[in-house]
C-alpha cells in the first residue's frame, strides 16, 4: 500500500478541506490508533482480493458493497505500515497542522454534542419543524391546531398595536428584533424608547417549543389534572403577547398587557393538555377617575360578552396578583388577570374567542387615555413623582412578578426582551411622603385599598 | 345598696376616666353578668357584716384586707339589684356611651392581645430588657457578652463613618432616624440624598432580638452543628452595620459594606451558637485600575493581619456572591465576602477582632478614591452610563441579594432601611451596547471575568 492509495481514501473530513484523516491518527490514543490501522489494512486487503483477476468471489448473503478504494492493491506488509507512519510523521500536506486542529475541533464537537444534547431537543425541534411546514403548506385556518391559531392571532395583534402606537408619535418608530430559539420557536420584540409620547414601549411576541422535565409536570398537575403523571418529560408549546408602555407625561398612565397560551403534546405533536392565561392593568402616577372608569368599563364589556362572572372574578384576581407586599400597596389600579383557564372552565374555542376579544379591547381601552394625557402640562415635581412610582414598578417586576422570575431563570432566555418591561428611568427616595391631601396622597390611599371602578 | 355605693367602686378602668364599670355589664354575656353582680353583692354584704357595730370579727388566718367600699351597708335585696339595673339603664353618668365604647375597645384589646401575642415574644423582649439594664448599669467592657460588644462596636463605627463622609460635603448632613422593634432591638438609619458628593448614601445599624421557628433552625444547622436540633424555637440576636454609597460623579465608584453578628440563646440569654459574616465591595461605572488596586490592597492588608488565607478565599467568595447570573456579569469589581464564620474557623475573640479590623479598613480603602474622583469632569453620556450601571445594581439587589430578600420577607421589617441600598436614580435602555474599545466596553469585559487586583 502506497501513499497514493491513502490519498484516495474519501472521508467525511473532506468537507472540511482535508482528505487525509490519517493525520488525525497521531492524536488518537495508541491502542485505538493501532485498531484503526489494522481495520483499514484488513478492509483494503479484502477489497483487493475480491477484485483480483481469476479469483472466485466469496459467497455472501447480499452483494458486496462497492468499496471506495480506487484500485486493487496488495495486502499491506509490515513495510507498508511503516511507510504509512513515515508519511504521516513527515507532514507532507500543506497546512497539515492547521487542518489537524480544525479536524479535532470539528470531530470533538460532534462527539461532544452526541453526549450532551438530550434526545428530546431533537424531537421538540421536529414538532416545531412540522408546524413550520404545515403553516407554509396550508396556512393557518380555523381548523388548524390551536397553537398555530394562537401564534397567528398574537402576531397579527402585535402588528395592529405597533401601528396604532406609531401613529401617536410619527417621528419615532419601533425597533423590531426577530430572534429564534435553537430548539424551535422564537420571537419578535418591538421596542421604542425616548419617544415624545413614550419614554419606553415594548410589544413582544414569543413562541417556545421545549421539553418539560418531570418536576415541572408534577407542579403543573396541581392545576391541570389532564397532564399524564407517569411520564418523565413532556413536549410543550407556549405562545404569548406581552406589552408594557411607559409614557413620558406623568399624567398619562403606564399600561401592561399579557395574553398567553400553553399546551403539552405527545411526541407526535398531538395536544394533550392546554390552558390560557393573561390580563391587562393600568398604573397611573396621577389618577383621573374617568380614565380608570373608561379602562375598566372597556375590559368589563369584553368580559361580559363571554361570561358576566368573568370581570368581577378576574378583577379581584388582578388586585391580588399585582400587589407589592413589602409596600402594602398595589402596583396600580388594576384591570383583569387570569391563569390556567382550561376545559374545566369552558371549551377551547370559547376561551380562544374570549382571549381574542380581550386583546381586541386593548386599543379602545388605552388609546383614548394616552391621547387625552400625552400633552398635558406638568411640573418638575410631578415628573419626579412619576419616577418614584416607576421605582415601585421595578420593585414589583423584579421582586414579585412570577413571569419575570421564570423568564430570568430560564436558561437561554432573551433577557433584553424580558426586562423591556422595566421603565427607562426610575427613582428611589428615602422616606418620601406625599403632602397631606395632595393628589399623590390620594393615589397612595387608593393603591392601599383597591376600588371597584365599574 | 344605693347608686352612691356603686359610685365608690374603684376599678382599673378609672385610669381611663370612668369609675363605673357597672356600665360595661350591659355588654358582657348575660351569664357572666349575673355572676359578676352576684359576686359584687356577696363581697359588699361580707364587708358590711364584719364592720357592723357590736358584732364579733370572724377568725381568719391573716388580717382581713381593708375592702374598698366606703361605709357599711345592708345586704342587697332584690329591690337593690333592680335599682342597680335601673340606674344602669338610665345612663345618668355624663358621656356614658362614649365611656362605654372606650371601655370596650380597651378591654377588648387587652383580651385580644392575651390570645395573639405568643409567649416567646415576651421572653425575647425580656432578654433585650435585661441587656438594656446590663448596658445601663455596667456599660460595655471586654468581658461583656459578645452581642453587646458587637452592638457597641458597630454603633461607634457608624458615627465615625458618618462624620468622615459629612466632612467631604459640609453643606449636606445625614438625616438620622432611630427606630425600635416591638420585641427588642431597633436601629439607627443615617441617610443623605441629593448631596454634592453622594447622590444617595446610607449608613445603617440594626439590632434584632427575636425567635427562630423550627424550620429556620433546621436550615441553619447545615452550617452550624452547635444548634440544638430538638427545640421548637430558639431566641436569637442579630446585629449589623450596612453601608451603601452612590456618588454623584460617574468617575467615583459605588461602595457597599456589611458586617454582622448572629447568635442564638437559651431562654436566660446564654449564647449557644454564634457566627460572623460580612464583606465590602466596589462598583465603579468607570474603572481606574489604581482605584481597584488600592481598594483591594487595603482590604487584603486587614485580612493578612489575621490569616493570609483569608483574602484569596473571601475575594473569590465575593466574586461568586455578587454575580448577576441573567446578565452573565459581576455587579462590580469585588472585594471580600464571608459568612458563617464560627468556632470551627477561629475563636470568637479572634473573629471579632478580624471583623473590627475589616470595618476599620473601610475609610482608608474608600476615602482616597472618592476624594480623587468626586470633582472630575464628565459628559452627559458618561452620566447616562452610570445610570445604566445603577440599573444593574438594582437588578442584583432586588433579584439576587439574599439579604434584601430576607429583609423584605421579614414581617414588620423597616422597608425604607432595607431599600436605602437602591440608588436615587437608575436607567434601563433596551439593547444598550457600549462602543467598541471604549472604557465602557472594557469595564463590561472585566465584569465578565473577575481580575486578581493584588
Amino acid at each position: 500500500m502506497s501513499r497514493a492509495n491513502l490519498r484516495q481514501t474519501p472521508l467525511a473530513s473532506k468537507a472540511l478541506g482535508f482528505e487525509h484523516s490519517a493525520h488525525l491518527l497521531h492524536y488518537v490514543r495508541p491502542i485505538a490508533r493501532r485498531t484503526m490501522l489494522r481495520t483499514a489494512c484488513r478492509r483494503s486487503y479484502a477489497n483487493g482480493r475480491s477484485n483480483r483477476p481469476g479469483s472466485q468471489p466469496q459467497p455472501t448473503l447480499r452483494p458486496p458493497k462497492p468499496l471506495v478504494y480506487a484500485r486493487p492493491i496488495d495486502p499491506p506488509t509490515a513495510a507498508d505500515i511503516k511507510a504509512v507512519r513515515a508519511a504521516v510523521s513527515k507532514n507532507t500536506v500543506p497546512w497539515a497542522k492547521t487542518r489537524i486542529v480544525i479536524g479535532i475541533v470539528f470531530c470533538g464537537s460532534i462527539i461532544y454534542s452526541m453526549f450532551t444534547q438530550p434526545l428530546q431537543h431533537t424531537e421538540a425541534a421536529s414538532i416545531a419543524d412540522r408546524d413550520t411546514l404545515r403553516k407554509r403548506e396550508s396556512g393557518v385556518t380555523d381548523s388548524s391546531p390551536m397553537r398555530l391559531r394562537m401564534e397567528d392571532m398574537i402576531k397579527s395583534k402585535q402588528k395592529e398595536i405597533v401601528t396604532a402606537l406609531e401613529a401617536l408619535d410619527p417621528s419615532h418608530k419601533f425597533r423590531t428584533d426577530t430572534w429564534s430559539r435553537p430548539n424551535g420557536g422564537g420571537g419578535i420584540s418591538c421596542v421604542l424608547q425616548g419617544g415624545n409620547v413614550f419614554e419606553k414601549a415594548g410589544v413582544n411576541t414569543s413562541i417556545v417549543y421545549g421539553t418539560l422535565p418531570r418536576p415541572a409536570i408534577q407542579k403543573m398537575r396541581v392545576n391541570h389534572k389532564a397532564l399524564d403523571p407517569d411520564v418523565d418529560s413532556l413536549e410543550f408549546f407556549a405562545a404569548g403577547l406581552s406589552l408594557v408602555l411607559h409614557p413620558q407625561n406623568p399624567m398619562a398612565p403606564t399600561v401592561h398587557l399579557n395574553y398567553r397560551y400553553f399546551e403539552t403534546m405527545d411526541r407526535d405533536g398531538v395536544c394533550n393538555a392546554w390552558w390560557f392565561g393573561g390580563g391587562t392593568d393600568l398604573t397611573p402616577s396621577y389618577l383621573f377617575d374617568e380614565d380608570a372608569i373608561h379602562f375598566h368599563r372597556t375590559i368589563k364589556d369584553a368580559c361580559d360578552k363571554h361570561d358576566r362572572a368573568y370581570y368581577p372574578r378576574f378583577k379581584s384576581w388582578c388586585d391580588k396578583y399585582f400587589h407589592i407586599p413589602h409596600r402594602h400597596e398595589s402596583r396600580g389600579i388594576g384591570g383583569i388577570f387570569f391563569d390556567d383557564l382550561d376545559e374545566e372552565e369552558k371549551d377551547q374555542e370559547q376561551l380562544f374567542s374570549f382571549v381574542k376579544d380581550c386583546l381586541g379591547a386593548f386599543l379602545p381601552s388605552y388609546i383614548p387615555l394616552i391621547e387625552k394625557r400625552k400633552d398635558m402640562p406638568y411640573t418638575e415635581l410631578q415628573k419626579e413623582w412619576q419616577q418614584l412610582r416607576r421605582g415601585r414598578y421595578v420593585e414589583f417586576n423584579l421582586v414579585h412578578d412570577r413571569g419575570t422570575a421564570f423568564g430570568l431563570q430560564t436558561p437561554g432566555a432573551r433577557v433584553e426582551s424580558i426586562l423591556m418591561s422595566l421603565p427607562l428611568t426610575a427613582r428611589w427616595k428615602y422616606m418620601h411622603e406625599p403632602e397631606k391631601n395632595s393628589r399623590e396622597e390620594r393615589l397612595l390611599s387608593i393603591l392601599k385599598s383597591p376600588v371597584e371602578w365599574v
